[in-house]
């Protein structure tokens, strides 16, 4: 029997989903998308995995230098506080999956070398419930034999997808068997096969879709990589030695000069598809890898027509698109087989087959400079949120929310000053050491150079429109002396 | 010999131009957008005649209540201070072009008896020059012996236009020739043709395009509706009427009676077609109605593939489409014969071979209450512009930017406050009384009620940032109390 102490969690969260432009952007990427439900993917994964682990503190988001204060401002502004207690791998370098679950083996086996770990993806849609816990429980009892486990979706569509990976199940293990979901072996990887080939997998009724979902034992992980020799066991060698470091080095100029020596590979090449205990759990569960921005098809019912639209506005006589947009209001008339992605900054309209050219249009305005390729207008910080509303050169407009009880960092900005007018609720301002109230339809102001925090003491959500003025107004001029998200420099 | 003294025009601008939203809204129409060139289509309209007239002031824009201060303010902004001196006829009701056109003539013939009046649509394209500066003065020359004038385009697209009037042209009337301008007698109207008729017109040679260019003896023009006799006659009592009450009244209670007692008819079912001594222009001029969103692909050269785009952003493998955006990034992939047209607050997607739909789409909207189909979130004022930034319950936030030397109204709202921060230029603000000057990065409060002004008395453009507060924010919350443009009641 495994118990809850000895099992861990890792979301790779890494990814930057460039296919979903431009609801997706860099720094804004696929897994803080909220389209699919009440919460964000990456919210999501993690509520999938949180009832089989002890706490949030066995859940580990992997991600980059990038994107973890974005991801971790994000986590820290959902309301379930389980999702505060998150802890973070960095990866030092982008190495393909096999390094970064390497590296959270090796972490995870340094505390318990039982240790169990589920690996998740951070931006998938997929069925919950109990048919899902049987999977998992099944997985772990499966792993603790020593088994590597993943996840066999039981193909659903009755169409072949070529974009994925296929795997072939063989002779069941029922000593591992849980309500209806019984291991298996399994005896064959087939990554992104060719159209007839996958039509003949699914036709056969033998492989199930590769789900990116892997349970096994921390100790294993890091065995077979040894076992495999060569450039496959320095991994499991290199991830050893940043295990070791205290975690604030984890990420730091030596660790990232050990990962790159590391030649990428993914967790499939490197380990599952040359091990000799490898199994799979069938899952009957509806999935999605929201691999392109065909996926907003689900976010509503078609109408009649087959247009699935999201947001305001109105389609006449259009048929079989997809309508979606954020906050602005869109119109068609007459198309067919069309998608229109629109965002407070960036409209994008593309024909339904070109689903999987996204890259191309991002890549091309990218060389242009496009700051909408990197960039949304709005971001969640642990506090709450901001949305840009103006930039132009010299000044650039904000609105900041900020949740009842919560204050962002005491800091300071050496190239801005900010005028603040409260819309709604009570703003308690510090500035330079004196401290007011400043109630709605009031403003304060906070000169260049000035150390001041802004906090809402109230019990609903302070509303402030921040005009800053200056020659430089990046996010990163922020100095911070103080922050409830220890997010200063030690 | 016609003198300057005894010509006067009159503009066309009381349409609300539906066929090319999201671009022109209600509350900004066609004639007030500007894609086509540095100015927008009604000023380009009023610098096409104005060197035919003494001044200004012999230019009458024909508009109607609903769109008064938006054309006002329009032109009034414009750096030309001859069209700041133009005069307005407010038509009581919309009654098509014949009673409008009346109205004018009565107005005119009334201050000079011999008046030749030009009526000038506001919302084309025509080419200007010495050509139509021969057209012109061969119309006024035919007009004063006594013809009704029309300016007939000569085709000039290998396709056969259906939307189009078709005017025979007769006989030459030599006497009135100007350079290698010839006028003839018209013999003929048809309004729209079917298609096959179309081409056969065209194919014919002997037929021009109505361009809704008339030019006429005010007097006749109240002669030949008194001789059609019946509800076309009524039409002449009831412009004689109108024009003789002192301006104010034209468009008050008693005159919107009188009108709506008339039937609404053109001017060429009026008086056009019926009369003996019309005749036409044959001019060889380049020339749009500017009819439909197909119109866009006049802004910018095609690429090698087709598409004609304006504004930020890419087109991948994109074919034979119009891509037009005011201020935000819009992208194609792999799109074909499409229209797709993006403004701060709305995109509209359509194939080209539907942009004669568009007000199906406007209809529609209009039924959901979208104030995207009346407003737009910026407009031009005599000061200089406003542009909103949010709308939300309880606060807007706009931005203001007053040009050197102007003053909007010394004004007061009663339903709200607001905060201003100046982010360019010095701002002179006047606040019950007292006055301060409040320079970059400074900030003014007027509270609710408060009589206030902002001027600007530097020689560079004053923005503001302005956050206003209250339980209603509508633009009609605004008691003028003096103003540089007497947009306050008497």
């Amino acid at each position: 029997m495994v118990t809850k102490t000895s099992l861990r969690a890792m979301i790779l969260a890494g990814g930057s989903g460039r296919r979903f432009w431009p609801l997706s952007r860099e720094l804004n990427p696929k897994q803080l998308l909220s389209m699919f439900g009440t919460e964000s993917l990456i919210a999501a994964a993690v509520h999938r995995i949180l009832p089989f682990v002890e706490d949030g503190s066995s859940v580990a988001i992997a991600t980059n230098e990038r994107l973890f204060d974005e991801l971790r401002g994000h986590l820290i502004a959902q309301p379930d506080p389980a999702l505060h207690a998150l802890r973070y791998i960095q990866e030092p370098l982008p190495r393909n999956t096999a390094p970064a679950i390497a590296l959270a083996a090796a972490i995870f086996a340094a505390e318990n070398p039982d240790a169990i770990m589920v690996v998740l993806p951070s931006d998938h849609l997929l069925e919950d419930g109990e048919v899902w816990a049987d999977c998992i429980n099944a997985a772990i009892a499966t792993a603790a034999d020593g088994y590597l486990v993943t996840i066999g979706i039981t193909p659903t569509l009755a169409r072949a997808e070529t974009g994925y990976g296929y795997i072939l199940v063989g002779e069941p293990l029922p000593q591992f068997e849980v309500g209806s979901v019984t291991p298996h072996l399994a005896t064959e990887f087939i990554e992104k096969p060719g159209a007839q080939l996958a039509e003949e997998l699914v036709a056969s009724g033998e492989y199930l879709w590769n789900a990116g979902i892997f349970v096994m034992k921390a100790s294993r992980v890091l065995e077979e990589l040894d076992a495999a020799g060569g450039a496959v066991a320095h991994i499991a060698d290199i991830v050893r030695q940043i295990a070791a470091c205290p975690e604030g080095l984890r990420c730091g100029d030596e660790a990232r000069e050990r990962f790159a020596t590391i030649e990428p590979i993914s967790i499939d090449n490197a380990v599952m598809e040359r091990c000799e205990r490898v199994a799979v759990i069938p899952a009957p569960l509806i999935w999605s890898d929201v691999g392109s921005l065909l996926a907003l098809a689900e976010v509503a019912e078609p109408d009649i027509h087959g247009v699935v639209r999201s947001g305001r506005g109105v389609d006449i006589d259009s048929r079989d698109s997809i309508v979606y947009s954020t906050d602005r209001l869109v119109a068609t008339l007459g198309v067919r087989d069309l998608i229109v992605v629109d965002t407070s900054d960036a409209t994008f309209v593309l024909p339904k087959d070109r689903a999987q050219d996204v890259r191309r249009v991002v890549d091309a305005l990218g060389l242009l400079g496009a700051s909408e390729v990197s960039q949304s207008r709005a971001s969640l910080r642990p506090w709450g949120s901001w949305t840009t509303l103006l930039k132009s050169p010299g000044f650039q407009i904000k609105l900041l929310e900020i949740k009842p009880g919560a204050k962002p960092s005491l800091q300071r900005h050496r190239h801005r000053s900010e005028h603040w007018v409260v819309v709604a609720g009570t703003a308690f301002v510090t500035c330079e050491g004196d401290s007011i109230e400043v109630h709605v339809n009031e403003s304060a102001y906070i000169p260049i150079g000035a150390v001041h925090r802004i906090e809402n003491r109230g019990d609903s959500s302070l509303q402030v429109i921040e005009v800053q003025l200056g020659e430089y107004l990046g996010e990163d001029d922020i100095e911070r002396l103080e922050d409830d998200w220890s997010r200063c420099c030690e």
